[in-house]
């Protein structure tokens, strides 16, 4: 009976100054940095043994998980990175103001562009210094794979094979991974673990460094979630 | 042409206190964090591409390592940690004080045991707490393969393998690893690179912080190296 864990990194520079953030690589908050301190000492204190993690690209999560391992004095163990845990791309909208952009355009077309399941976000515009093929991280991918914008929906197509094809297969042996990643890619996991509809994935948030425990049967389902607080 | 930057970690608590390491897996001191990222600022400042990272299971390496990451803005990098690239085991004498070491066991045992090529420090008694195999970090090993203490000559014969095996193909393809380590699993490297004897070693040693850079030609033989300071 295997568990995962999956922690939203804590929160970042941008989180606070309620940005648009998608792959920036923005760094974490001070408060930030406390939470997924207090992350680590939760997950320490409650005994969860911790088997294989798995990551980002984005600092913001490479650092969380990093302090995480250190306060549960687990620093030894493998870190996986992967591009396909990163953040949803939010195209154009990166490094906008959420407040000024619903002044500009709506709040009803901003929540669809942050919450809905198919919308895509206005593209980065081609020869945009920000696209993610001038970024050294992506520079050793498919560029065919690398994204101008991404909807919920883009983001899960490449959540998924992840876990299916490192994820899954941890857990099938009775090991426990973790997952610290980002508040889209998280949606889009939790999406198909509890098997929410297009319209349910709508109203999910998934806060800041809070640790998030699944627990598995004997035949990888999963049987109980709950936050640890 | 590849380039290959080593770092003894920097300064840890027991650097500090004067006493013997080897696999406890003592934190850094203050001035360790501050050695650690006055390394990254420097490389970073040098222009010193690094693409790919190794380093051992013990704390110290790790979070140096972390820390030149960080400064670099390369923590999205891949982390190789290996025990093979753990402080030389320092057997029963983990944990004393080396000037009391010295007075009960007189200066030249002691420089003998810190330094010459052959000789190996007093064995971890059979139970002790602190063998290898009682701790997590080396359960998936193959349990003849976990010292009792070791020789520099026994850290070379673990070290060495791991280079060709994993550094030295990085470096034919003309890549530039970076290795952060210990005091003695370091001189085992050098001690090959530099093709010292076992008589010109006993006198070298590695500062904590301080990155060395080797230049390899296209034969991946090592033409140069410096401190960078």
């Amino acid at each position: 009976m295997a568990t995962l864990v999956v922690i939203r990194h804590g929160q970042s520079q941008w989180n606070l100054e309620n940005r648009f953030t998608g792959w920036t690589d923005v760094d974490l908050s001070a408060q930030g940095i406390e939470e997924a301190r207090r992350a680590g000492q939760l997950l320490k204190a409650k005994g969860i043994h911790i088997d294989a993690t798995y990551t980002s690209l984005l600092k913001r999560a490479i650092k969380t998980l990093n302090i995480v391992l250190e306060e549960m004095d687990l620093l030894w163990l493998d870190v996986v990175k992967s591009w396909t845990l990163n953040e949803r791309h939010y195209g154009a909208l990166q490094g906008l103001n959420k407040a000024e952009t619903a002044a500009k355009y709506g709040d009803q077309q901003v929540a669809e562009w942050r919450r809905s399941y198919n919308t895509v976000p206005p593209l980065l515009p081609e020869g945009d210094p920000r696209l993610p093929i001038n970024d050294p991280k992506y520079q050793s991918l498919d560029p065919a794979l690398l994204p101008r914008a991404e909807s919920l929906a883009m983001t899960v197509q490449r959540v998924l094979p992840f876990w299916n094809a490192q994820i899954l297969p941890v857990l099938t042996r009775g090991k426990n991974p973790l997952i610290v990643a980002h508040g889209n890619s998280l949606r889009a996991l939790v999406k198909s673990l509890d098997n929410l509809s297009d319209q349910e994935i709508v109203s999910l948030d998934i806060p800041t460094g809070i640790p998030l425990v699944y627990e598995f049967d004997e035949d990888v389902r999963p049987v109980r979630h709950y936050y640890l607080e």
